[in-house]
């Protein structure tokens, strides 16, 4: 292993942590952010809070330096405002620390001169001393293996994907989007304005990781343009790689990842080239992302065109259809001999003959709705299932029937050898809402994937049927 | 006035209604839909339920047959299967009744000829007895102003939209997702197979109807493609028109199109260009047309494409700016002179120097935010601002303290003369939508229209705009 895996490998598993900066006054300052997450997270390696202020905080003694600190400290966090900084970064240096999460904002993202100046002398401080930095401005590491986290409601398991994301709010958003959607997480790193360790220290590390299966990236900007290409290359020949690239439309996209991050953005049409030829998925935002993510997870190796779509009204069969076809899936239709088979054991399947199937007519026969879907999964002509669900669209009485039936739908579907996703889409009412909330909840627990709306699951799926075809074809 | 208009404004406004099928054995059985709605929503005419069962329901006697009804009917709703149909036509015509909608499926739809012979039957006891016939296979009438609808749920106030759909199903969806945003309807009515009155015939109704002051249609086949061109032609001069074409794709959309409604679906191609060229304005689905019909109703003539975009999280407004750059919006720098002016107030201000703007900064100090808002909203280059919000990336902590910027934000821009829409992202968990909820119900109550992602925004606002402009352009 590189010299940079071991290092990041270390500060993913660090054995103790300073908290620098950390409030004892306000139990709901954010500053606390990350001294909870440990907490809520059972971190098991030494804790110091550390605030010039001393006292106590959640039964632990707060020392005033980090000189103060009796024991050996490999790993900080540090809340401390811009401005003293680099002068943690030199107290941290003494007290032998490898490095450093700054999550403080207030540094090159500005644009203003004093401050960008004040990210220089923390660039040195690091460079001088050795301490290696994550940040500024960032939420820096999520690590459910080693119980560090940066928010308390983060899933406790570890998973297969490994994220590295410049953003934190993005990765925020992300983690707790792929964890509801039954994903977990390896490794993730929310790095910021990338002053010393950036994107390709990471990703280098990700690409060796045993851990991590699948790679996700959101990029605002590059330091070393070469080198992270030289990994991408290596990265997508040993993992699947998702990538969404921040800033990319135009001007003021540009403008805002400088003012984000202090990133210089890069034209767009360049990353589509690069991720065409490598062969890594991009997705156009962070919800397409988790929606490849849980399609790369849950339907490995998925191919082909042709889909059976399998729900409940007309008209939102037409939409859903109208949503593939636009995308380049075909939906085979239903051939004589299994028409003839259908109506061979029931009067209700009658209404089912055709795909996309809209099964609101044979509601009323849930055990022959249930036996002519297991026949229609295991037709040869279809590659995956979709089963889709839009609460918003039946009347107050069809909806606890629909519920019904709806598990029997998943058991049929689940009875196939077939890959099969679901749609459920909202509710309008909290009511409504809370009834997609469970479905969602039980396809999540049969290791199916969900998405949230007819176009999301035609373009995630397309996305990796594409992903997967290329893979073959290089193979 | 035409015939056809005086004949639909009487099944719009009928004075009394029978109710043809409706069981009075199980309270939850679909054929009680029209009738628990008419009397959740008080219909003030005589309503007579019919069922050759007799006995009682909600305190109304029910009638063993059309004959036996004592007074006037000039409506009726049939829930009576298809075999029947033809039958019933008969002896509501030699009641006096003047048309009837025929819930009932189990027609053409199904491609059988037994059945496609039935409904040959139904079109021909209409054409032998005068009396005209909305369906088979839909969803019929919802009408505030006369308190008929197919939903006890659907809102009881009158509107401005006019909605003309094929689709039971649709039709459902869409009111109720507009009725949550706030929008309200003039009539509606679902189709079906139109086998008598057709999409032409409700057109050239909703073009006269002084009620109604922008027309949506969910189309999926069409019956006399000439007659509609000349009337859409007409419409489109006089009112905005938004056209939803279902089995628009491919081979499977337009076999769906008929096995729903038993219509030829046309070509996409086609129907691309009639739109464009009489300035119709034509989204993908039915979320892209409940945002449309959002934008138009609560930024009404909102023009140019420089926006300026407001909300928390740096990740968050880079993503927004690409969805808005993706679609031809541009964001204008804020200029140096606002930047001194921003600066002269606040510290706190110091954050929000750039469009998009970031206030996740500045959020202890809400009285400068606000403040600095409403500077923006105001600036000469911009044409319209967007809030944006999603809950999912917050915090746990941070999400209370949004919850409360949040509604100086909106007063900040209740207090702008410039279109102003927001963008409410649901919440992943149950507690996340809450929150999500509570906002789109504020913005809704102050008159805004609200949109459910980033994309979705870009979009709805795209098509608007291009409206507005071909609209002033052409006049």
């Amino acid at each position: 292993m590189t010299q940079v895996y071991d290092l990041i490998d270390r500060i993913f598993h660090p054995e103790s942590v300073a908290f620098v900066g950390v409030t004892t006054s306000d139990p709901f300052h954010w500053t606390r952010t990350f001294w909870d997450s440990a907490r809520a997270f059972q971190f098991k390696g030494p804790m110091y809070p550390v605030n010039p202020h001393g006292g106590e905080l959640d039964g632990y003694k707060v020392y005033r330096s980090m000189a103060d600190i009796p024991g050996n400290v490999d790993f900080a966090i540090s809340t401390v405002s811009a401005k003293i900084a680099p002068k943690i970064v030199r107290e941290c240096a003494a007290k032998g620390v490898k490095a450093i999460h700054f999550c403080t904002a207030g540094f090159a993202e500005t644009g203003e001169a004093d401050v960008t100046e004040l990210q220089q002398e923390l660039v040195a401080a690091g460079r001088d001393t050795g301490v290696r930095i994550i940040g500024p401005n960032c939420m820096g590491i999520y690590c459910p293996e080693s119980r560090l986290s940066y928010d308390t409601g983060f899933n406790k398991e570890s998973g297969d994907v490994g994220f590295i994301s410049q953003s934190g709010g993005n990765s925020i958003y992300m983690i707790r989007e792929a964890n509801w959607r039954g994903l977990n997480f390896s490794k993730v790193v929310s790095f910021g304005n990338a002053c010393d360790l950036n994107e390709s220290d990471f990703l280098e590390y990700m690409i060796e990781d045993p851990k991590t299966k699948i790679i996700a990236m959101y990029l605002e900007g590059v330091r070393d343009g070469k080198r992270l290409r030289q990994l991408l290359e290596k990265a997508s020949r040993k993992k699947p790689v998702v990538l969404v690239k921040g800033g990319c439309c135009g001007e003021a996209g540009a403008r805002a990842t400088s003012t984000h991050t202090g990133s210089l953005a890069g034209n767009d049409a360049v990353w589509d080239t690069l991720c065409r030829q490598l062969n890594i998925i991009k997705p156009n935002n962070m919800e397409e992302m988790v929606d490849v993510l849980a399609t790369l997870k849950f339907m490995p190796g998925f191919k082909g065109r042709n889909v059976l779509l399998v729900g409940p009204g007309g008209g939102a069969s037409v939409m859903l259809t109208d949503e593939f076809e636009r995308r380049g899936f075909r939906l085979p239709a239903v051939t004589s001999e299994i028409k003839k088979e259908l109506l061979g054991f029931s009067q209700a399947a009658g209404n089912m003959l055709s795909n996309p199937i809209d099964y609101s007519q044979s509601m009323q026969n849930p055990g022959s709705m249930q036996k002519a879907i297991q026949l229609l999964t295991q037709w040869a002509e279809v590659d995956f299932c979709v089963g889709f669900f839009r609460p918003s669209q039946m009347t107050e009485g069809f909806l606890d029937m629909v519920r019904k039936v709806d598990d029997m739908i998943n058991q049929a579907f689940g009875a196939s050898l077939k890959p099969v996703a679901h749609i459920i889409e909202g509710g309008i009412t909290p009511a409504r809402q809370i009834v997609a909330f469970e479905m969602i909840q039980k396809i999540v627990a049969a290791g199916k994937p969900v998405y949230y709306s007819f176009p999301a699951a035609a373009v995630a799926l397309r996305l990796v049927a594409d992903y997967n075809k290329r893979k073959t074809a290089n193979s």
